[in-house]
């Protein structure tokens, strides 16, 4: 059964690992440019190759794209989230869906622990500051960790990950809120981590920083609107390294220049890859395009899992991480 | 006893704190400018004010400041490292130097910290890239804290702190060096906080990061030399939140240039408050002006500790941190 696999997009400059390892089973991968298509453009390139199987990065995989291959087997998103991925046209028409949720744990709440030591020890500022001649201790206002409160948003390996860091190693006290947290424990429990489970209005009022590591659902979307940002006690710090869509950037911007927050650490940025200036240029916001998920030892696990994923559907077996029942098999 | 007390210089706007708590013991506080005063006018500043004790931030204390008030008492560093004051001269006219070694543990740990996730996540080069109005994922090459050896360099409460942070909440190999160290166990001991006690060439040969948090004393100025950068094997990133003189600006540069280290973040630098842009300009620097021992509660303790060691020591109490045993009392 060969056939052609399509890969729609890929942050990395080649694709030897993916191709080496369908070659190996008498498939071709057809890959596109490492910039992410528009979702017609992948329609196009659907129509084009007929893939057995198509596996995304951030590209949108429309419900068109899924319904028009002969015999589709799999959508598999290489990466966490999947909100680019119509998910309801793929369990209608017989396709698994499938994700790598273990992959990049680390690299993400390293990343988010790096925005926000960076902002409360200065650093990126200061760098700045010194960069361009000046030596001006007298202006720093920065942070002792230990004593801070943090609020995590979206409690799954990630979210876990970030809780441990935080509470064991800085001996912060951490707060953490999910939908599953609320309802399998009361509001106010410790968990093993020490992380006490918390509603959205308890972080609000009491976190020094609020960490999203949330996925972007309809629930979540702008999640970080106006009400969000008037209900802040303390003039946290905001960090979002899961999807841009959870922060509304005109609400973000008001809250910044209000001091309803104190500063920003955004990884990802409605509108990527083109956020708003008006975001990204502030002195009090740091942004990087959104790479948390990467290191060398995240993206090689992340291609080798995706594709022994693929290889193992296509073999007829059942996925390791499915994300949807298919009705047909 | 009323008399004069003498502040060299103070990075903090203001000595209310300082003026009010003498005050109320009926001395008279001087304080000199926020700007490190050279030696020499130390010296002019105590032939004017004939201080019974001399309270100093960074400014040079030297052998004539001490010997020639009538009645000098203390002299307090404000901070913890010595090598800004002749302490022998005090000890030989029977007067104390005192330090503060134990209020900024969690602010230099978490600053050295900060530099190092920075640096590993790519957090300021990423942000002057989107800032630039560039946003290119493919060119991240960040790393995996949790892989990494840590190679700590110095291990009194600051050392121990950065330990802990690095093997309970990162999950890091952590190899802890200081000659005391070495005194009392074996290399390859494993310690309390996981971290394992090595001498300096284990650590220049499986270091993924070296961070310096150990005094300025002739044996470690400039520890970080030719010879040291030329022993570097896994091309580890170098911290230096203690004092710049131990590490030699030429040779770093050589080092980033040759490859033998891939970046440095550090507070302290030789030449400070005037340091080489030769070394603060480049894109594998990050720099800050020596504030990683700041904090708004970390500056509070520091000047009301250091207020009541000296009105301990002019009441006649002993001090509660000598840092000498004075000849005569």
């Amino acid at each position: 059964m060969p056939g052609t696999i399509l890969l729609t997009d890929h942050p990395w400059p080649e694709v030897e690992i993916e191709t080496a390892a369908f070659a190996s089973a008498g498939f071709e991968l057809v890959a596109d440019s490492i910039e992410t298509p528009e979702g017609k453009h992948v329609e196009f390139l659907v129509d084009r190759h007929d893939p057995v199987a198509i596996m995304t990065c951030w590209a949108q995989v429309s419900a068109a794209a899924i319904q028009r291959p002969t015999s589709l087997r799999i959508v598999a998103r290489m990466g966490v989230g999947l909100d680019n991925i119509v998910v309801s046209a793929a369990t209608r028409r017989g396709t698994w869906v499938t994700n790598v949720p273990d992959y990049c744990v680390e690299e993400v709440s390293d990343h988010a622990i790096a925005m926000l030591l960076s902002l409360w020890r200065g650093i990126n500022a200061m760098d700045r500051s010194v960069k361009a001649g000046q030596w001006n201790p007298a202006s720093a206002r920065l942070e002792r960790v230990s004593e801070k409160t943090i609020g995590i948003v979206g409690y799954g390996n990630i979210g876990r990950a970030t809780a441990r860091k935080m509470t064991r190693g800085f001996g912060c006290k951490v707060l953490v809120n999910s939908p599953s947290l609320l309802r399998q424990h009361v509001a106010g429990t410790q968990l093993a981590d020490r992380s006490v489970v918390a509603d959205l209005a308890t972080i609000q009022q009491n976190a020094d920083a609020i960490v999203f590591h949330a996925p972007l659902t309809p629930q979540t979307r702008h999640l970080a609107n106006d009400v969000f940002f008037a209900g802040l006690a303390r003039r946290p710090l905001l960090i979002n390294v899961s999807r841009g869509g959870l922060v509304d950037n005109d609400s973000l911007i008001r809250a910044l220049n209000t001091g309803k927050i104190a500063a920003a650490g955004l990884d990802v940025i409605e509108g990527e890859p083109a956020p708003p200036a008006s975001v990204t240029a502030r002195s009090d916001v740091i942004a990087t395009p959104h790479v948390a998920f990467t290191s060398a030892a995240s993206l090689l696990e992340l291609r080798q899992r995706a594709t022994q994923e693929v290889l193992r559907v296509l073999r007829g077996e059942a996925p390791r991480h499915p994300c949807n029942q298919p009705v047909t098999l």
